[in-house]
């Protein structure tokens, strides 16, 4: 697969939509000016188009395999990895006294992104090292940190992250792996996980879980979970991996997609492990690495849909069929069409993954309260709207490819089967809106209606030089905040759930016409001030149908018996 | 796979909603009574689930291959087909004098959709016959008809469509295929054709070939397209299958579904062929199979849809997690949304296909234009709509199934990766909505306002038993009609095409709203009721923003140009 890194996007947005100048104007980040975001974002666009999208198509048609009781990686995987190791892209935003480069966030989100786009299934391994190395450096002991850090920012470990069980998913609190104490300083864990992400590798010298389990005095529910840190091979006195730990890998998944991520059944049998956080505090730490990870998948959600993206505009431009000006499918209107919802959608996501990851670095700078619930409200948001764009651009993405995007070879197909997943883990979407309309909004949802203002103001400013365009976000919004009002109003949370999917998706609708007027102002009369018109008249006026369902309530949506579900 | 034909909901849509009475009271299909309709369906449904959908995960599991030029079929689907042909199912609106049963299309449809529910990949070989039997209904010779008819009906042989070639898609025009007089009253076919659904098998003694090409003396483009049937074998003088003719299997594709239906490259190497139609007119004979076929497809969109959210609803009602009255994740509001979604949208789209189904049988009993008109208008919605609804149900499917969704041995993945075909294949669903309101809206869209007015009336006489129903139906419908004006007074008709596919969608869905909203005046306090309100409060309202794209015009599409579309 070709592809062509984006960096020009992200300058653009950095510098002109989402605020990245109150980052770099931070003490903790002021490292982080233009010139050595540039220089960054230049040189993992290199990395990618080089190195990581030439593994794309091998990891799907080689995937993963098990082989006495190793997972062999598909080709090309390994020295992929040590290249992004080497690079430091793994450690880009860790503790700058254990290895890492400490920079934002909002750096890590835009390689993490391109990477994504470049070869999704070897992009997730770095990933879930990374939320490992964020559990760790703010929950381990220093000891831990010490020992393990290192090596996982170098990229010598990995890490992974084992929350589900069989009857655990979503309800992570139905787990039944346990733990105790060996009274040495050490847990004995036993349990089977499933669905754990690169759960093993024949490419790092050690894989690091993270994996949640119940003390024998811990209560039922989240509230009895501990974290525990069990390495495949225990560190000896030096630190380096030692004799074999007592767990394995039992089988892999045969998947519909992201074949070269070996997607892991891992047995524990009295593993050795290190506690992270406290007994019974294994929900604090596995929240870090899950928020962590969440907005990572948003990023592969927009790394995946950029990838078919360009992906279908290399065909559109190439394939003739029909009397058109280029003599290509690329004139057709229905084609255009097609590639400019995708362009227009991808700015919209993009923006508002940048934005999470610029609250989550001010929140990381300044320590304030209204920064952490900008992130915490936008996280959800960005995960489950950044896959949803993704998957539709995907889809999109065949369809531009005609009879051709059935065709395997052509590796349309591929993005369409990777990136279904990323809906799906980590938090399916559907719970990212119950977190969004219940836990983020339990406090009568004020974090929405700053939103709301802040976006009605930017409205308000865009009257002058955009009154139409201007007027269409003030009204969506205007609708959006009604809809809010309605939401927190509802206080049988069944009224919010029903519709919160719809008004999850809402919200990144208008969110996203906030973003791409922001981008009009700052490009009169050029190509992102045409797209901005684009979405803004074609696609911002979905809020309607989505606030619609959104305050519909629960009782059409539950009015059938399951009999007549069924009937 | 279990799979259960939704029996009593075509019983309730053909009395109640499509107006199936007008078809049995025609003298043509008298004898298809309300009894007899009953009779076939639940025997179709006894079959498709019984014999059919056991075949669906082998079809997936071991598709079929090419071995020594020859296709080998996946296991059961010789036995598959067999069962299907010998029920009579081939036939079913095949002529009575060839050993067809007569039946009203929209039997055939119903059954059709309950075959592609059950096993799509199978149900595509009798359906490439269906086509191929109507076309020679109507434009072959007297000799052609009696030899292949009886075979074709009868199943012993099979038949295939072979339209597309590597430069010739969507533009059929473009075709290089030739076609010279052998001056014996046969043709030589030459040429590669791609793309060829169960372009060869194991199963049947003959596979027939309907071949497009160009006689030296044909103009370029469609005009000078002629079409051929060119067998396998070349029937002696017995009309049994005598010595190969001059063509093969030069490959299958490796596709991302639908892996039990071998499609095929084909090559014709002065092939015996014998013309179907006159010279110069194979489009018109064309046209006759791809109609068919298109309505075809659309069922399969239907019934994939049927089959994943029967395979979802099952996994809804027995998976445990989170704490619910059921226990199951059937009860918890977003699980519940996702179902009722589907199902509304099922029902919708089943009512668009059997609709178009009815108009077919009134334009064959009766001949009448407006009839006619109204079939042809149909029949891009059904086929556009009915695909893009299964592709969506297929999706939510695997939502409905968290990560197990992801996983292939689940089955709903198959489901997802089979259907995203059906919006690719019989002319895009990109072509089809520029069919809608170019060819089929050219008289200035006399039957959408018909269709528009019908749907008016309809809401108010709902008006006494559904006032708000009633009213949502109205208005959107109302929208609807403006926008027709809109895109009837478009002379550019890039204007038309920009907005072609929301403005097919929009009439879809409210489509759907006026055949729901018949559905709860006959159901009241029902459960098609409880249905349709969902459909009508949470779905109808996409038609808004849906109309604003379809009205927007071709400036804001095409308004990047193509370096700032790749920048």
């Amino acid at each position: 697969m070709t592809y062509r890194a984006p960096v020009s996007d992200y300058q653009f947005l950095l510098n002109h939509v989402v605020g990245y100048d109150q980052v770099s104007a931070t003490d903790r980040f002021g490292e982080a000016s233009d010139d050595l975001v540039s220089a960054i974002l230049a040189e993992a666009g290199k990395m990618t188009e080089e190195i990581m999208a030439p593994l794309q198509r091998g990891g799907d048609l080689e995937p993963a395999i098990l082989e006495n009781g190793v997972v062999r990686t598909s080709p090309g995987f390994a020295d992929g990895w040590k290249q992004i190791a080497d690079g430091g892209w793994i450690g880009m935003s860790a503790p700058v006294d254990h290895g890492g480069m400490g920079l934002p966030m909002t750096l890590t989100t835009s390689v993490n992104e391109m990477m994504s786009a470049a070869c999704l299934s070897l992009q997730l391994a770095p990933l879930m090292s990374q939320g490992q190395i964020e559990a760790l450096e703010h929950h381990a002991s220093a000891a831990l940190k010490d020992l393990y850090l290192p090596k996982l920012i170098s990229g010598e470990w990995a890490g992974t992250m084992n929350l589900t069980e069989p009857q655990a998913g979503s309800d992570v609190g139905a787990l039944n792996s346990k733990a105790t104490d060996n009274g040495d300083g050490t847990y004995a864990v036993t349990g089977q996980k499933i669905f754990i992400s690169w759960g093993d590798n024949d490419i790092t010298e050690n894989v690091c879980h993270l994996v949640l389990a119940r003390l024998p005095d811990g209560v039922p529910g989240t509230k009895g979970i501990s974290l525990f840190l069990v390495p495949k091979h225990i560190p000896d006195d030096d630190g380096a991996p030692g004799v074999a730990n007592s767990l394995k890998v039992v089988s892999l998944e045969h998947k519909m997609g992201l074949h070269g991520s070996p997607t892991c059944v891992m047995q524990f049998d009295g593993a050795k492990g290190w506690l992270v956080g406290k007994e019974h505090g294994g929900m604090a730490a596995m929240f870090t690495m899950m928020n962590n990870a969440r907005l990572g998948v948003g990023g592969q959600g927009v790394g995946v849909g950029e990838g078919a993206y360009q992906h279908a505009l290399a065909y559109a431009l190439e394939r003739k069929q029909g009397k058109t000006p280029s003599g290509t499918i690329v004139d057709h209107a229905d084609v255009r069409r097609m590639l400019m919802e995708m362009k227009a959608d991808l700015f919209a996501a993009r923006a508002i993954l940048l934005a999470c990851s610029v609250a989550i670095d001010m929140q990381t700078a300044t320590g304030n309260a209204e920064w952490s619930a900008r992130a915490a409200f936008l996280t959800p948001i960005a995960k489950a709207f950044c896959t949803d764009t993704g998957i539709r651009i995907a889809e999109t993405g065949v369809q531009v490819h005609g009879g051709m995007g059935f065709i395997e070879e052509t590796g349309a197909a591929q993005y369409y089967r990777d990136a279904r997943v990323t809906a799906i883990y980590e938090g399916t979407n559907g719970i990212q809106s119950m977190d969004l309309v219940a836990r983020k909004m339990m406090d009568g949802g004020d974090m929405a209606h700053a939103l709301i203002d802040e976006i009605e103001h930017q409205a308000e400013r865009a009257r002058t030089t955009h009154p139409n365009m201007a007027e269409s976000v003030w009204q969506a919004c205007e609708s959006l905040r009604e809809a809010t009002e309605w939401v927190t109003e509802q206080t049988d949370m069944q009224d919010r759930f029903a519709g919160s999917v719809p008004y999850l998706k809402a919200f990144a609708r208008v969110l996203g016409g906030h973003y791409h007027l922001t981008a009009a102002m700052a490009d009169l009369g050029g190509p992102r001030e045409k797209l901005a018109r684009f979405y803004i008249n074609r696609m911002l006026p979905e809020h309607t149908a989505l606030l619609a369902a959104a305050t519909e309530g629960a009782a059409t949506t539950f009015a059938l018996t399951l009999d007549e579900l069924a009937g």
